[in-house]
């Protein structure tokens, strides 16, 4: 429904509708339509996290592990672009509801941690040089969500995946 | 009252109250809220303009000119983390409207061609490899628009300049 119509124009009771349950049942399982939306979210994050765990575990070295990566990016891009107005849609809510709005920006944390852990094992493997593992890490969270931007205001006719894996190659350059 | 009350909660009717004007005058001027919007915004823009053009036309190289650019990012970033809601409420209208999101998207394509050039430049000058220029320049684009992402997010507590100005070096790094 969400990406049929739109994040604004879906109500609970469509939602209802169409999973064939009372609204009892949906509030006993989501406070708002926005759980909804962030269980989703969630959902598709946890696959993304699977996919990065397996490189993490794998006998790659750091910067291996950063440019595979990089073959990431275009499955994020929807090549449709309809999935960044159904995001706008969600964080301009999410926005007015602090408690909602840690939650929605937890991922993006969680990802600032995981990158600078990265780092740090790059340092102490010997495949990256001594840098500071956090700003390093905003660096590499920084190009990430600015190519994902760029890739969706712009879902066709760029090779985001090419761009990024140079911006991490240049990155590399300068820190192994 | 957009930054006082936000985007959404602010009405036609209110701004014409505020400006004393009728909403004939209004009307007469603009085509709707989101156009006051939009012209706050490439207002505010045109002053962030006049700094990178500044910096561009002066002796600096390419390279020392890009190092300057980051300590713009402070400007950009909002201390009161208010601004990042208004452009989302803003964002979210616009994207309903293909015509205004045109508009909207139109400054990061013009960012996008401005580095462009600015690469170009550099490899003229020889301060450059010999790059592909697009892809580097969506590579600066990429870091610009996610060091201030992050930056609008988590406003406090993390020194963006110094993050963007480590990952111009680290990309001039590779480039030069």
């Amino acid at each position: 429904l969400f990406s049929k119509q739109g994040y604004d124009a879906t109500a609970v009771a469509e939602i209802c509708e169409s999973a064939k349950v009372s609204k009892g049942a949906f509030y006993y399982h989501f406070s708002s339509k926005q759980a909804v939306f962030l269980a989703l979210f969630q959902d598709w994050l946890s696959s993304l996290d699977q996919q990065m765990d397996k490189l993490q575990q794998s006998d790659f070295s750091v910067p291996e592990t950063l440019r595979f990566m990089t073959e990431l990016i275009p499955h994020i891009i929807a090549t449709d672009g309809d999935r960044f107005r159904i995001f706008l849609e969600f964080w301009n809510q999410a926005s007015h509801d602090p408690a909602m709005w840690q939650i929605t920006i937890e991922p993006y944390q969680r990802y600032q941690v995981f990158f600078a852990k990265l780092i740090a094992h790059g340092i102490r493997e010997g495949s990256i040089e001594d840098v500071d593992q956090q700003i390093v890490a905003r660096i590499v969270v920084a190009l990430a969500l600015g190519v994902l931007l760029q890739g969706m205001v712009e879902p066709v006719g760029v090779d985001w995946e090419e761009v990024s894996q140079q911006g991490i190659d240049l990155l590399l350059d300068g820190i192994t």
